[in-house]
């Protein structure tokens, strides 16, 4: 039986276009960027097309759009150089109880070096309280964060609303938009969003290329300092091939939206609902409409995840008990503690993520291989009594 | 005629052996290296095998290696990381005056929140001046940073006598050595030093990959937090085709170093006393004898360096007039500046660094095409009354 991948939030299978547009940077145009020779020419002009690219992705200037090497900087440059860039201003950022660990954690290490850092929680679908977001903004916050959509539980948030209050109030806001750009529509205009964070490999674009989006008159520092690439804002020569393939999987993607959206959602309620049906004790955890259109995210009573995905495994079902970067670091998950899941019932998560491989028959298939695993594993636990 | 590339210290070209080691990663194991399933552990399994083979060219154990995007991120990582760990000692580093960029403007942001720099003179040959490098090490210092090699003169420091001499004193010893690994013998515990940036780009292995060592003990703040890749060192999904392509690079360049240093030495040698011998008031700078096996530095008097860059760049001749990174960040080298060039006179070099595409033909045709393109800008030049 052929394998199912259903594992997209931890990364999308590279598009064979996206590939063979890369390919020439590789062993023909392997110039430097910063050279000022043919070969050096030819990979900026690359690496400017490939921006022009990502800008229109989102509705941004091309001049508005820093490359990076995954989303996981894009964060850290973000949250970091937002900070110091405000330090003057003040030391205290805003975030939410359910952002990625790129942010979350890029907060915490600014902690160690005199920042302050409020967390604002979200309700039981993973939406956070606005009042309480805006409540915690003091005269010396300079940064307020907050995902577009959770890697995890699928939960969009209503951004255009939650950016409108925080610019209210004067201070830049910052979206992890990786899970949601070439995803779902995002305008950065539309949004009002000051920063933006997007990831090639959430697209169907390469792993080791990210960008994030800086509005023109955000101050943000840079991370990496040492030659003016990025116009300064992030030192290092280019990764050519692999912002060629942003670029690529960027154009692939704008004028697609709307038909992959028609493709996942669908097996996306497919899942969702035939997960509910065919097992006892199972609840799906994030909005049921609200949500990225491949994500299913349920905890199953009584077993430990790890345990479902090997079994899962052993039949060619590639799947998640959670973030992917969260699966070695935690046993139990912050965003399914932030909207209120137990610890023993987060244990037993299991996520979904679907990509444009996924078919029907592959849902099928799904839905006939969990029960007996479920059911087997249920029967080896001390906590089943169903 | 055949293109001739002089430019490899700003990137060499990808070999192809290790473009094939790469290519099963981008569209058949493509999966997240934190994922349990096994695509993830496909991707797990050859970071791994990867880091074996960067660990066994510098003699370091695989533990030691981190994985980073390039090489100005590994000297940010090593300099802002060090800084950051040491805090609570001290807020002083010390550094060359030919310090690549990426560690020199990574030192000026630690300055701009409150930590002081101390920048050690190099003699007119690049040589730092390792008496005054001691006597600027301080109670409150927490980093010493010294180049293996300068990307631009060529010139290679004593690192083992520095690096004793500066252990002594009981401070961590970092070395920007990604114009050496690969390219001459390297090895840490023989050099002594506590924390090493290398980059794949610069021995024929991919852009987008390089790594730190960081020796068992040493402590070093993270850059980039979130997951818990890299053992929390580097957060970020890892570039898996590129780690993998650094790996292949290290591989091959470990039982290839001696023969590509005897392949590159006698074309550096005919072509740094070519020049000399054919362009009249030409001169070499960095060391002639302790320089790196590729590297041929010259100013021009009364010449643009720029000028001539373009006029052999028409003839298919790509070379460099500084730092790549230089290029377009300052009218001058920093560099030049250090060993004593007049401004005049540094705006008037050549780089020419040779890869092992070179040949003894190339280098022919170099000195027979620059000497008309020097005598035809001379002729041109209010500068030139030679």
């Amino acid at each position: 039986m052929a394998d199912i991948y259903m594992d997209n939030a931890s990364g999308t299978r590279l598009s064979e276009d996206v590939f063979e547009a890369m390919k020439p940077y590789f062993l023909e145009d392997y110039g430097n960027p910063s050279s000022i020779h043919k070969y050096g020419l030819a990979a900026k002009e690359a690496i400017e097309d490939a921006r022009a690219k990502v800008a229109a992705l989102i509705g941004a200037d091309p001049g508005e759009i820093y490359f990076t090497s995954c989303g996981s900087e894009s964060n850290n440059l973000a949250v970091k150089g937002a900070a110091w860039a405000g330090r003057k201003k003040g030391k205290h950022i805003v975030l939410s109880s359910i952002e990625h660990h790129s942010v979350m954690h890029a907060a915490k290490a600014m902690t160690r070096l005199g920042w302050e850092m409020t967390v604002v929680a979200v309700d039981g679908n993973g939406f956070i309280d606005q009042d309480a977001l805006i409540s915690a903004i003091r005269e010396d916050t300079t940064l307020v964060s907050v995902l577009h959509a959770s890697n995890e539980i699928g939960t969009i948030q209503p951004l255009k609303e939650i950016a409108a209050r925080v610019k209210a109030k004067g201070v830049p806001f910052h979206s992890d938009a990786i899970q949601t750009v070439g995803v779902i529509p995002v305008d950065v205009n539309d949004l009002g969003v000051d920063i933006l964070s997007l990831a090639a490999n959430s697209f169907y674009g390469p792993k080791g290329v990210a960008a994030l989006y800086i509005r023109k008159g955000t101050r943000v520092f840079s991370l990496i300092d040492g030659g003016i690439q990025e116009r300064g804002r992030r030192a290092g020569t280019e990764n050519v091939p692999a912002i060629v393939g942003l670029g690529k999987a960027a154009e692939l993607a704008l004028p697609a939206i709307e038909s992959r959206m028609a493709h996942l959602t669908p097996l996306r309620e497919k899942l969702m609902s035939g997960l509910v049906s065919v097992i006892p004790k199972l609840y799906v955890n994030g909005d049921q409409e609200k949500r990225l259109p491949g994500n299913v995210h349920a905890s199953i009573e009584a077993i430990e995840g790890e345990s479902m995905l090997f079994s899962l495994g052993a039949k060619g079902i590639m799947a998640a008990s959670g973030s992917s970067c969260a699966d070695k670091a935690l046993k139990s998950s912050h965003v399914l503690a932030a909207i209120g899941v137990e610890p023993a019932l987060a244990n037993a998560s299991l996520l979904f993520t679907l990509g444009m491989d996924n078919t029907d028959a592959d849902v099928d298939t799904v839905l006939e291989m969990l029960p007996p695993i479920v059911e087997r594993l249920r029967n080896m636990s001390p906590l089943w009594n169903g």
